[in-house]
């Protein structure tokens, strides 16, 4: 496939334009911090937007889900396809109602996904997917059987064409309404872990290992 | 429009079945729960999926942006649309890596949205959207001029053809996977406000709003 110069017409932020990054390390960070991702597709003419896990390595992102999964058997026909990834960051409060905002962090990627046939390709996909979400889980669990890996269908997009988005920082209000005593600020979010829950036929000796115990998304 | 009788084949939960709902009062609460929504459209052959804020009322989603947006103007169209709402509630941790899932409660709702053109409707939208994400904030702001307005475009999408999946609890492993070793268990995820952080041009004596203070998604 001939390289893609980011922007294109279709990746480029036109609203906002200060807003958007075709940086790759940028948009890197935002699809590494993220958990679920949002695969769009189109069948019979209507889009599709489905919540998915994922990982990536390199250049390349990789979906799993069930062989006999509608979707994935549509995304196995090479069709194009979008990934969003979208991390909110906070809520912020302008005098005015227009001037009103989120904070945030987006990353689109537009490309093709291919299959992944090859089964040690096959399971290094699996473990980059894995240690995406829980670095350091992949080594305690009992890894798939042949039959567990044939019932999974993996497959790889290419991050060719792609871009950044987002804001950050106070509201900017018109000038004129700095003087309104309306109350103005950020409302600060992030994803948050809990206490850990064991499984209830789990060894009550046995502990919550580290990668649980200190999960945190930010790097 | 003819009424749509839930599921139909497009919004039909196939994989995990047990895991779909189509009841509208199940829906409605993820809807409700959640601050972002990413929409799915097509153009030219390319579906994108775009993060966006949303409200709801009774059986209709609202959507905001530019009058100037790219997507609004498709949108306006009157095009196949998808608007999918995620809520990630816990990482699933299984003895092997194949029961691995996550908690997750999940809306998607497909339909073409209408442009709304009556400015007091197009104003009662725009509260719709605003109390959905901070309720009892609308009473505090300066309201949209006639030009702020103008500038906004607000589509409307009725909830016709709809469907909800979830997956919560523990890990469910293969029986003979229990007597391993690994630590199994839920770690929970939620979306925490942190401390709200005051515009620097604020008034120091004024206090923080307790719809600010006391933000919470769930109801």
């Amino acid at each position: 496939m001939s390289e893609i110069t980011n922007p294109t017409a279709r990746t480029r932020v036109v609203r906002e334009p200060h807003r958007g990054t075709y940086d790759r390390e940028t948009v890197y960070q935002i699809l590494d911090e993220g958990l679920v991702c949002h695969v769009g597709f189109v069948s019979d003419g209507q889009p599709f937007v489905i919540p998915m896990n994922y990982g990536r390595s390199g250049d390349n992102l990789y979906l799993h889900g069930s062989a006999a999964s509608r979707m994935l058997r549509c995304l196995d026909q090479g069709v194009p396809v979008c990934i969003t990834v979208t991390l909110l960051d906070g809520l912020v409060f302008a005098r005015s109602i227009f001037n009103h905002s989120m904070n945030y962090r987006s990353a689109v990627v537009l490309g093709r996904a291919v299959h992944i046939d090859d089964p040690a390709e096959k399971l290094e996909a699996l473990r980059m997917i894995s240690e995406h979400i829980v670095p350091g889980r992949w080594k305690d669990v009992r890894l798939p059987t042949e039959t567990e890996l044939k019932a999974t269908s993996v497959l790889r997009l290419p991050i060719q064409e792609f871009s950044g988005k987002a804001r950050k920082g106070p509201p900017v209000d018109d000038e004129k309404d700095y003087s309104l005593p309306t109350w103005a600020g950020v409302l600060p979010l992030t994803l948050q872990p809990g206490e850990p829950v064991n499984d209830s036929r789990l060894d009550p000796a046995r502990a919550v290992p580290d990668y649980v115990k200190n999960y945190r998304r930010k790097k």
